[in-house]
């Protein structure tokens, strides 16, 4: 008999949200022993996984899955150990719910403060990577919320097996088995069902590919927390020391290729470009990036590929840079607020005023001077551990740490106040 | 010719978008010129308004709109000092744009901090009062927010009349004209064109009845800040001060009906269900308040009339309170989080370590703890004013003050760093 999709998934949403009640109120201790429970486990099973891993990897080949495609589906010793070395690092954060904040008495003698608080529970939709499952799942138990995780169909035997080993951590610190539901149905229609639950599921996060994450926007009625394109610039600008735009440019782009705080577009004050894109070229084509200039930087850079519109709104996650020549900080300005995708931006310059100017008037959930785009990661900003980098502006903006997965209430303490 | 909808909405859009810019580096001196000019001619053209208003007025008698629709729509002297009021309050507010918090050296030698800034457009869609437009509009300005305003047809004239003081505030303030728009077609399907301008807008608020808000919420590609349903609970617990009790539970109740934060449901834990009751059943009957008890509370209340299901679940904004004996805390709990609406929720209770319980276990917006659930209010947190209150979860929850109407970005400062 085959399963009846919306009413499983009405079921998975219901459990969650009961287990969502207990998880709120759950001591930190109590969260860190399951989380150590489960890295415990995956390291113990790492065998086990391995195999259950073979049989989507066979199954991916047959299906003609590419060579990267596959990669990113791999579960071998590395990553085993990386994602309990990530759940004993979820263990070691502070924990963020029921800190108390600004916590003030009122005229009226009333106090009144904001207490953090879960969101309730959320739904990850992800592809590929097995390891998200336990990446997910650490972050939302730490943050006190119930997990839906649905994977891609591809990692279907790998995903079953990590969610073997959460429901073992689950039980010896004993939690109820529905904090983390790991979706057993390879149907398509279970996504469609989980972006309905609204009055089970708070937030729903999206982590693959710009086509997964553009369907779950558009169909979603539970609300989406997006992480879509890094289109990243770096500016150099009149007043730049151009060793440090050297270095920092060649870091932003070339230090790795697929990630999205990689730099895709190089903006140059005219004044300098003469000066600092001859210097970047060599080691750029050394490192095989393909440049592709605007008609100025063509005169400077004459073998150089003219560019074309598309190339200042294109992620390319490859070793190709787009490259402008400017006016002016205005209109390096102008360019990455028309074209870029509010991820991280990075200004080049040594005047502060200039620094106070573009500091204020880029809208990106990261902005910067005289820094690497590559920077922009929940580790080096010393959030500890990310669930992705929203590009959204309401709730959280930038890496999503555990602070993102939770909200805030406010806590009102009198003795018999009322209101005159 | 008449009017191009979806055309004249997307220029709307575009316009807020293009002044968004702007008013995001304004500085406060700027913004707080504007609402101080505002606010003088909203009191220097006041006949001139209530003239404008008396056309809504009688249009809105021969459409038999009732007594406590006019009355919503109705501008005389006193509510137009109360927008200049509230305009020169909101300019003497602090400004919540640019600040820098929690910026930190890191390991790496960055410093890493978060900047405070507008979130962009913001779409405010309301009924009726013909004050929303200003205080709305005031509460975007000061947060660095462009505004997109739709009021009700009722309200045309009138609106368009503050709308036109507005406009001339903005102009002695150097502010662009497009800063606040107010929309000048009464056309229904202009609101259909806002909810769908996801690339200009950036939130949208609707301010009204549950009917209006429920739909903004089905429609809207634009992310809602909802402020729905007030299902206000006070519970009684075996440890309560009945002192205490009494007058909180009258002043929940009684201080005003028509309240989103007026109390609903009284919840009465049994020990002390038969002393309290009888003692509050008194002061309700003078203010005929009509009771409708569950089957403990008719025990006790013998002529109150019997709660149905519904009872639990509906926002009365009337003379009435529905009563329930419960066992303990815990089926206050369940109790509140199952029918509640997360709004604002209060335990009347000695006990510390109930109190403990109560906070962290009561999903809501407000948990309080021996205070009148009318409280829960922009001025009496001392957040200086308030837009609504959000009974959503997501970046913002219970009332949503300047701070709400803004976001964060990271702000990263280096010398020339890079990622090794």
């Amino acid at each position: 008999m085959s399963l009846n999709i919306p009413e499983y998934m009405q079921q998975v949403g219901k459990n969650a949200s009961n287990a969502a009640s207990i998880l709120s109120a759950a001591e930190s201790a109590q969260k860190n022993l399951a989380l150590i429970g489960i890295a415990d486990l995956l390291i113990e099973k790492a065998d086990w996984l391995e195999a259950e891993n073979a049989k989507d990897l066979e199954a991916g080949k047959a299906n003609g899955l590419d060579e990267a495609m596959l990669d990113r589906l791999r579960l071998n010793n590395r990553n085993i150990l990386g994602m309990a070395e990530g759940l004993r690092q979820i263990a070691s954060l502070p924990d963020p719910v029921g800190e108390i904040s600004n916590l003030n008495y009122r005229p009226s003698g009333i106090q009144v403060g904001h207490m953090r608080v879960p969101l309730g529970v959320i739904g990850i939709i992800y592809e590929s990577r097995p390891n998200v499952t336990a990446d997910a799942a650490g972050l939302c138990l730490k943050s006190g919320n119930a997990t839906i995780l649905r994977g891609g169909s591809e990692a279907i035997h790998s995903n079953q097996a990590v969610a073997q080993c959460i429901q073992e951590g689950l039980k010896m610190a004993d939690f109820p088995a529905e904090s983390v539901q790991v979706i057993e149905t390879t149907d398509r229609s279970a996504v469609g069902e989980l972006l309905r639950l609204k009055d089970y599921v708070d937030v729903i996060i999206p982590r693959g590919g710009k086509g997964l994450i553009e369907r779950v926007s558009a169909e979603s009625l539970v609300p989406v927390i997006k992480h879509l394109d890094g289109i990243c610039h770096v500016y150099i600008d009149d007043d730049a020391d151009l060793d440090k735009a050297v270095s920092v440019s060649l870091n932003s782009k070339t230090h790795r290729y697929g990630v999205c705080n990689a730099m895709e577009t190089l903006l140059v004050a005219d004044s300098v470009a003469a000066e600092v894109l001859p210097v970047l070229s060599t080691p750029y084509k050394e490192k095989d990036v393909e440049l592709r200039g605007c008609s100025r930087t063509q005169v400077i850079l004459p073998d150089c590929t003219p560019a074309e519109d598309d190339d200042w709104t294109v992620e390319y996650l490859a070793p190709i840079l787009s490259i402008r020549v400017v006016d002016d900080m205005d209109q390096a300005i102008d360019h990455i607020n028309k074209y870029g995708s509010q991820h991280t931006d990075s200004i080049i310059t040594e005047s502060l005023s200039k620094t106070r100017q573009f500091m204020r008037r880029v809208d990106s959930s990261s902005v910067m001077v005289n820094t690497s785009t590559r920077f922009a990661d929940g580790f080096e900003y010393g959030l500890g551990a990310e669930i992705g980098i929203s590009t959204d502006k309401l709730h959280v903006r930038g890496p999503v740490d555990l602070e993102g997965l939770t909200t805030q209430k406010y806590v009102v303490f009198g003795d018999g106040h009322i209101r005159q």
